[in-house]
This record gives structure tokens, C-alpha cells and sequence, in this order.
């Protein structure tokens, strides 16, 4: 039995209080979080839980086996590094830390420790997502030409990051998973409407050694939610739409040929293919509890997560490049050497 | 009655040729196309319209006063020079030209002669843009914040231009209608899946003086069609949805407010409003018939059109500024003093 | 504070104890459920509250005030009789009961022991109802002419009622809601697709003695869901979708105009209207915490409820009179004497 | 090559003429109708091509091999007679005829004399309905359940004929063509919402002698439009939405399985699917051009079509008995013995 900490009962800290509540093989043992009322909420819930509002209480608990942080990105690092060097395995909230230099050294507390460092990578664990893995895995969509993602709403603005690392963070955390390919450059653009607060609307543009482009384009000020993924491959075409209730992915055997020319071998002739589509039943469980069950076992037999420690670090370099992109409209980063996957 | 010769008789030559033949006021009196076969066709559809393969022929010909490019955009600029030489008024499809240099040579000529050069902005001519526009007139939206448009398909990978210059092209011409404001700086970045011809996909940002940022985003290789301009306003936002059969124009009383803190005037505090939807009811007339009758009027009268050389001249800057950014991976582009509107 | 007492914890009931333990003036105190499983469950959620397997205590406790009922609808006559008996207030599932004279009978009890007997017509507590009914208040869309509802899914197959008594009461509620009028005949036809089992499929027409029709089509075994209520008056039509994230009611000013013929004063002229549409922001309180506290509410004050008794009762009589003609192809079933509203 | 005349040029002629225009082996020789502004039109369109205002003359015009009747309903039986005694092949608009008795006496007539005599049941020949027809020809939807179709907009009020001789002939048709099977009872419901005029609303229950049930619903005065149609059968089940631009046909991999219970053999249990959907790729030819060459292939070799005057006579017999259920408030009309197909 994994006995489980959690820090932070926010807006997400419920999600994973209930979730690794119902876990077999784990038990929420104790809950922390600076506001009373919220804590008075805990004990209604769950009257078995211990509360407490130090962080540091709870990492020294005997009864704590691992660490699950729901805080602002900002005290990922501080946290988790508590976390770890009281010896507890550690689940930390996307993006996982605020700079790569962060996130570098959690990796290497864990690694010294020999602890799982686990970053909650939610989409990773959706059904639809790993279908799309499943697809590239196989390559059932041929070469991959494009990701291109918008991911829009009337949001919360939030006071210390900008909208890249609150929503585009979900596509690269997907993109880590579903591609094989790691970009080596970004551009991107943005504008922030509110003085003095970050960018709210974002466009970040990634370029990879191949034949590949990612885009994603993220808003704060939509008055509609779009919540829509293209995945273009040479062969297939995917459509990943989050808001279909129950056809979130759908596969079109559509998209073009290309036929050396009769009369000059360097030139391309093009046709073009459209044919069935069809929608994949798709796996039902609730992605919070695919990923709670997933870091107990983890936990259990010492093993590396699907979304560890590195893949998160892959994550906030992109965020940080493309922060920097923007910050000089749109001037190209180059990601350096690859982050190893 | 304005005597109208046609010159290319392709994909959207015969509805111009449609539509000027039902404008009261206009008569067509000639086509032209280098294809034998498309001239069969309009002798079959119009007996007494005279074809010939030769534009040189069609200008000079006395009973055309004003000719119509529906052509190749590489062929613009040499056809509309010799029909203004020739002394006809010119209507001549997007993108205006193949360079900026060009437009504004044909400009020139345009104004020397006095006579009327028209650019085909189609969009500016549908119910759906003049209400944005008859919106941003009354300042019913507030400040603008943002433009913000899809527009891919499975399409045509044309040889000559990139996917900008045959989509992109649609927003710009709406933007420089709706908009008050121009662009003073692009980025842009895309991508060519097939080796030796243009990119087929692309994205395109636009800076300007305030607090206004532009984004297009266009492709060739989407399985799916997608036509959505989002419009976002201090006070509403506008959804256009060019799909929608019947609610193309979605008009919400949707948005953030600013306060100053109470105790810092610097900082501002967020709220956030979510109100009815209005979708207008627009005007059911085709573009084109409204726009053939708008070009028959300007010709009647000496007038200037909505969308005259200089709008076309701008539209066809902003491509080339978008073309040479995306060939350089985003780098930003100064679009140099604004042309005057 | 009202202390409520609930029988039946399976698919609902769950709901009606969250609902209720989180409403001020309201705790829930005790649960009652023949399985132990479901027990458990509401002893791991809320540890204060009694638990037991047996009606008859749950109705005979003393620190129970109201009775809520949420099982099979063949047992609400029995245990609703028994908790009013018992001198507790009651809430009941819709329908209401097996029967009119069932249903006759609880009102009478309630009635001369003055309880509060309120049936759980849900859908009349939402946002999207309370406006449908504000605007046939107001008279905003004209004469109704006509109410027509698909409620459609794959849904379970249940052993002792038709798919009428399990989608279409939802419709019925909200018409007993909405509309002034009250049907005088109904005439339904359906088909049971598995030996032995209640009809799957249904189409319920309703007559009323002025110029107002209404349908009402449900269907277990449809591969998609549909939740789509039309209802349309001579002014303005309502399209009420329940399925849209955000845009539930669309208004649309559209419909006929009638004029008399100049030649011939009997005969109409039919003019054609189409306006604008918009769709007003509604409330988005959970519709069972709006109930909740309305069903506390009239207990602590002795008020009758929105959903009485009768509303229950006009509801069961309408679905006794569909099944019949349903049993007959469509036979007329007249209502007789209209329930007095 | 077959001679066509076509008598009406309103709606729907325009399209029949353009059609047999462009279909090879046929040539349009003579239009007819009464309005000489609608003459004036064929003579700008088609100057090569005859016209008159007289019926009998088109009939009577040896360069006349065909008659293509596009009227009001009422007009159908004796034009297609006076056609077919002038030794014309017919191809009547639908619904056939006025009543199943001169339906029956055009039948005769062409029989007598060896004419094609052909009804333009429209949907038969696009590539939705064709593909339904397929599946259910292969068995691979498994038995047949139900057919539901609701075809509802703000249409235009006839005076002639009420709304189920105007929208539902469209479904009446399709299952004609679609399903093996015949109904053998009508039950109907309705209302005319304008004093003298027709049921503008409808909603038609159709019965079969084995476990299949049909209901098509019907509406001119409805806000919104909607042409959607669903298939259900034990293996799978079909939407057809004919308002979706590229995905008509959607086949869903869902239902109920039906296993004896261990206890007892005559109770079924029932398990449910729900797998993949797929939207498989349609003909995309215009669905008027396809039938167009159909029956001038029949004229040409004498063969019969495949909505001859059986299926046109079959479709007016289920109008009719609709027509007298409804006049009676869904009273069950038997359809006698089924029309041989």
C-alpha cells in the first residue's frame, strides 16, 4: 500500500485526492494547503485524512510514501526538492518546474535518491492520446508532416506565467509522447491585453531536422473554447477534437500522393486521395486514475514513468524558448543539442 | 451600359462572367482564354459573346470598355497594363500582383489614365464582412485585441505561389476592410512537404502600433475544412464561421474588465463577463453580384472603389513581407512606413 | 434545519445526498439502501450519516424530517405512503408512481396531513426551462404552436416500464412547466425490439383544444444522442439544445406572418420572416441544488412546490394514456376532464 | 441520341433541364410553361432550344422522344397521360400523381404501350442513399429495427398539398428503395397552423409485419433545418445527415446483444455495444445528373428503371393512407395488401 501526501487543494488537488483515494494499491494519508477553509473541506470529504498547512510537516511524515504537488509552478522546485531529499517519491503538476535549471536538478535529486519523479503529463493517459501514440507507433499515418493545435477559451488570466506554459504545456507534454521527432527551434508570438500581466495569447511555431512543423496557437480571450489538434502524415490525417462527446478522435485516409514525373525525375507529381474516415472506440477510464494507478505501480516496482522526470524537463525547455521567441516577436530559438528521450 | 471583356475562362472566370451578364447596367461583349476548349464552353453557354485566344485582341477591341483578369496571378500585371494602355478600366483578381512593384505600377498607370482599377477582394463584398465592418465602424466591439483565422482544406498545390498567396490572401483583404489599423511588422513560418514547389502550410503574425495582434493560419493538407475568423474586441467578439449555412456571424457579449486596484492604480484587476449571443441576419445577395454592380457603378461614375489598387497594393505587401519572414524561419519583417489608406 | 432521510442509493440517489448535504438549512442524516455495497459507499463518503437496509426504519427515525425516494418507480406508492404516513415530508422521483390512482392517493395523504409532497421533476430547475417558461410568461414568442422534442440514446433497457415513462416524462414535466394549455388526447405508437421486454421506441402525439401540437420521440437504442426541443410560436421559436456546452437556448426570430387576402378575407396571405437570432446567457446553478433548496424551502415555510403532487399526477395520467394507445397503434386516448393546474 | 421536352420551368425544371443538357445521349429540344417570363430565361440559357406555352404542343412535337414533367402535383396525371398517348416516354416529378388511382392509370397506359415511365424519386441516385441500399443488400447491418427520419425548415406553405406529399415523399421514397420490406398499417398525426391551408406539421408512424417500425417527421415551420435519418439494425446502425458537407453517411459499430438467460430460455439478457463509426467515401456525382443518364439508358434500351410507376404508385398509396389517418387523429390505416415490388 502506497500512502500518499498531497500538496495543494486547489483547483486540480481534489481531482487527485479522489483519484488516488480509489486506487487500489494506494491510500491518501495526508493533505496540505496554506488556506484553512480549504483543509475544512478535506475533513468533511475525508475525515480519515490528516491536514495540515505546513509543507514540511507532511514531507516528514513517516506515514508518507510519496509526494503528489498541486501548487503554482513557482514552488514545483522548492517543494519537490523537499520532497525528494525526505526521501519521498514525487508527482509534481505540469509544467514542472519554472526554468529547465529547476527541473534539471529535481532530476538529479531523484536519480541520486533513487526515487520515481513522476510530472503529471495528464493528457499522456487519456484514451485519446495514447491511441495516437498507438498510430504513430505502428505507422498507421506514414511520415508526419504536421501538429498543429489550438487550444482557446475565455480563461483565467494568470498573474506569474504566460499562456504557453498554462496551455500550450498540454500540447508539447502530448507531442513528447505521440512524436518521434524533438523540435530543435521555435518561434513564436504573443501580445499581452493587461498591462503588466504575461502574454494571453500565444502562437508557437516548432521546427524539427525533418520534414515536420508543429503549431500551436493558445488564447485566453476567446469567447468560444476550441479545443482542436490536426495531425497530418503522409499517409493519414488525424483529428483529435476534445469537446466531441464521443468521437474525440477521428482518422481520415485522406491527403495527397506523389509521383516521380514521366519527364523530369526531380519533379513531383501530386494527386490527390480522400477515402473513409472512421472514429476509433476509445478507452473510457478517466485519465487522472489510468495516471494514479500507473505512478503507484511505479512506486511499487521502482520502475521509470511514461512521463518522467526528462520528459518534463523537454517540456519546460520549450516553454522557455519560446517565452524568449516571444519576447523578441517571433526571432528563432534554436533548442541546442536535442534533450535525450 | 459598361461593356465588359473577360480574360481567362477557369475555375472562377465563368462566375464573373455570370455575374456580369445578369448585372443591369453591363453587358459581356467578350472572353478570352488561351484553351480552345473553355471558349467551346461559353460559346455553348453564350452564343453572342465573342471569344478569342488572344488578350491583345480582347483589349483592343472597341466594344469592351473595361476588362476583367481572372488569370494566373504571374499574368496580372502584363494583361492589366496593356487593357489600361489600351485605355479599358480593369478588374483584376487577388492577389493583385505578383509583387509590390508591380501594383504599384499599375496603380500609376491607373491614375494617369484615369481609369478605374479594381482589385477583386470578394470577401469585402459578403454580408458577413461588411457587418464586421459596419461593427468596428460603430466601435461596437471596443479595442480590437486580435484577428485570428483558420482557413485549410484538402487543396490545390498550386506551382507557382505558396499557400499564403492563394489563402492567406482572403484575410488580408479583410483585415485591411475591417481593420483601422495596418500591420507594421510580420513573422511569419511554414513549410513545403513536396520537394520544388511552395510551402503548403504556413502561419502568419502581425504586429502593429497598439494593442492589436493579427495571426492567419493556413494550409493544403488539412483532411478537414475549416473557415473561422475569430474577431476580439474590448467590449464583444465575433466569430465568423464562412461553414455556418445560416448563423455565419456570431456576435458575443463576451470579454474581460479592468479595474485599477484599490491599492495599486498600476495594477489591474481582472473580471470577466459572459453574456447573451446575437447572431445578425445578413444580407443573402452573392458577393459577386454585389461586387460586379459596385465595379459597373465605380466605371459608371469615375469613382473610387472599395477596393482599389491600393488596397490591393497593400494586401500584396503584407504577402511579400510574410514570404520572405517565413523563408528565414520567422524572422520578423518591417513592413516600412504604412501605406497610406 | 431540515433533516433529510433518503431511500435508494443506486444511480440518482448519490446525487440527491450531495445536493442536499451541501444545502444550507438541509443534512442529511440518514440512507437507505437493500444492497450493503452501496452502503458502504455512503460510509466512506459521509461518515455521520446512519446507514440501513431496511424503508421502515429510515421512515420511522426521528431525526428525519423529509423523506427523499429515488428507487424503481413500482416502489414509489409503497414507500411514499409509508414516510407521509410516518408524518415526513417526501420527495419522489419522477414519475411519481406507477399509477394515476396511485399517484391520486399520495396527494390526498399529503394533503390531510399537510406535508409537502414535491415530485423531482429536475429538468423544470434548470436554467435552460426557467427561460423557456419566462418567455411563454411574457408572451415573447406569440401563440405556441407547436412543442416537439428527440430525446434519443443508447440507453439501458429497462425490465418494468416503457422508454416512455423513462425519457418522455422529462418532456412532459417541462411542458407541464411551460405551456399554459393541457393536452386532451394523445395518440402514441412504439415497438418493443426484445421479446418480453417494454417498447424501446416511442412517438407520443399530444392534442390540445386550441391551435398547439406536440411530440415527443425517445429511443433506447439510437447510436447517437440527441437532446433537441423545439418549441414554436408565432413570434419567435425556440431551438433548446441540451447537449451544447454553452449555448443551450437559440431564440430565433423567424416564423409566418398572416395577412388577409385584399381579394378574399377568408383566405391568409403567408409572408415568411427571418431575423436575427440570439441565444441569452442562463443561469448554470446545478439544476438539482436549485430543487433542493426549493423542496426545503417550502418545507420550512409550508409552501406548495413548483412540482407538486398534481404536476406528478398530470404527468403519470398522460403516460398512462400514451401507453395505451401505444398498445392499440396509435389509437386516440382522450384525457377526459383536464387536471385542474 | 433521345430528344427530351420538359413541361414546367420553375424550381425544379431549371435543374432538369441543365442536367439532360449535359448528359450524353440526350439533348433538351423544347420547354414549356405557362409564364412567358420564365420562357424568356430557358431563351437566354438555351437559344438553340424550342419553347411554348402549350402542353399539347410540346406533346405533339416530333423531335420529342421524352416528356419530363416538373408541375404542381395536381398536374402530373394528365400531362404524363396526354405524354404517353402521344407515344412519349414520361419522367414524372414526385410524387407521382394526385391519388394511387391515376398513379395506377399512368402505369396502365405505359404498360399498353411499352413506354418508360419513370417517377423522379431524387434521393435514390446520390451516393448516401445508394451506399444505405448496399448495406442493407450485403445484410450488414443485421435486422432491420427502425427507420427515423425528420426533414423539418421554414418552407414554403403549399396550398394543395399538405407537408407529408411535399417533405415526407423524400422518406417514402428512400425506404422504398432502402428496405426489403412493405408497411402494412399508417398512423398519423398533424396540424394546420393557418385557417384553410394544409397540415403544415406531421409525424407518420409506419407498421411491418415483422419487428421494423418507421416514423418520419415532418415541419415547414420550423426555425431551424434539419434533414437527418437514422437506420438502426441489430448490427449496426446509420445517421444520415444530409446537411454535412463530407461526412453524409455515418455507420456506427453499435447496438444490443441479445443472449437467453442460463435460467431461463425465454428471457433474453441483453449486453451493449458500442465500437468504431466510420464515414465511408461517397460518389459525389450530382445525384439528378446520375438519374438523368439512368433514364435516358432505359429509354434507349427499353429497359425498366429502377423508380419506375410501381415504386411512384407505392409512395402515393402511404401519402394517402397518412393523409386519411391524420384527417383523423392517427387512427391505424391498413395498407390492404402490400403493392408487389
Amino acid at each position: 500500500m502506497i500512502r500518499i501526501g498531497v500538496i495543494g487543494y486547489g483547483y486540480w488537488g481534489p481531482n487527485l485526492v479522489r483519484n488516488f483515494a480509489e486506487c487500489a494499491g494506494a491510500t491518501v494519508t495526508a493533505v496540505c494547503d496554506a488556506r484553512e477553509e480549504r483543509l475544512a473541506q478535506v475533513r468533511r470529504r475525508y475525515p480519515s485524512v490528516a491536514v495540515t498547512t505546513s509543507a514540511a510537516e507532511l514531507c516528514a511524515r513517516p506515514d508518507v510514501d510519496a509526494v503528489v504537488i498541486a501548487t503554482p509552478v513557482d514552488r514545483h522546485f522548492e517543494l519537490g526538492m523537499a520532497a525528494l531529499r525526505a526521501g519521498k517519491h514525487v508527482l509534481v503538476e505540469k509544467p514542472m518546474a519554472s526554468t529547465s535549471d529547476e527541473a534539471s536538478r529535481l532530476i538529479d535529486e531523484a536519480a541520486a535518491r533513487r526515487l520515481v519523479l513522476m510530472v503529471d503529463h495528464t493528457f499522456v493517459y487519456t484514451g485519446a492520446v495514447r491511441k495516437m501514440r498507438e498510430m504513430t507507433d505502428a505507422g498507421e499515418l506514414g511520415d508526419i508532416y504536421y501538429y498543429d493545435s489550438v487550444r482557446i477559451n475565455l480563461g483565467l488570466f494568470q498573474h506569474d506565467v504566460n499562456v504557453l506554459w498554462d496551455l500550450a504545456v498540454h500540447d508539447l507534454a502530448i507531442m513528447d509522447y505521440v512524436l518521434k521527432e524533438r523540435p530543435v527551434a521555435v518561434s513564436a508570438t504573443g501580445l499581452a491585453h493587461v498591462p503588466g500581466r504575461p502574454q494571453n495569447i500565444a502562437y508557437m511555431t516548432m521546427f524539427f531536422q525533418n520534414s515536420l512543423i508543429a503549431h500551436v496557437h493558445v488564447n485566453w480571450l476567446s469567447p468560444v473554447k476550441v479545443r482542436r489538434t490536426l495531425l497530418g502524415g503522409s499517409r493519414r490525417m488525424v483529428v483529435f477534437d476534445d469537446l466531441e462527446a464521443s468521437e474525440k478522435i477521428k482518422v481520415y485516409d485522406r491527403g495527397i500522393s506523389l509521383n516521380p514525373s514521366p519527364e523530369n525525375v526531380y519533379q513531383m507529381l501530386i494527386g490527390y486521395r480522400t477515402g473513409d474516415m472512421y472514429a476509433p472506440q476509445l478507452a473510457l477510464t478517466e485519465a487522472l486514475n489510468v495516471e494514479a494507478s500507473h505512478f503507484v505501480d511505479c512506486v511499487s516496482r521502482g520502475a521509470a514513468p511514461l512521463t518522467g522526470g526528462e520528459a518534463g524537463l523537454r517540456v519546460v525547455r520549450l516553454l522557455e524558448a519560446a517565452s524568449e521567441s516571444m519576447a523578441d516577436q517571433g526571432r528563432l530559438v534554436s533548442l541546442g543539442s536535442p534533450v535525450h528521450s
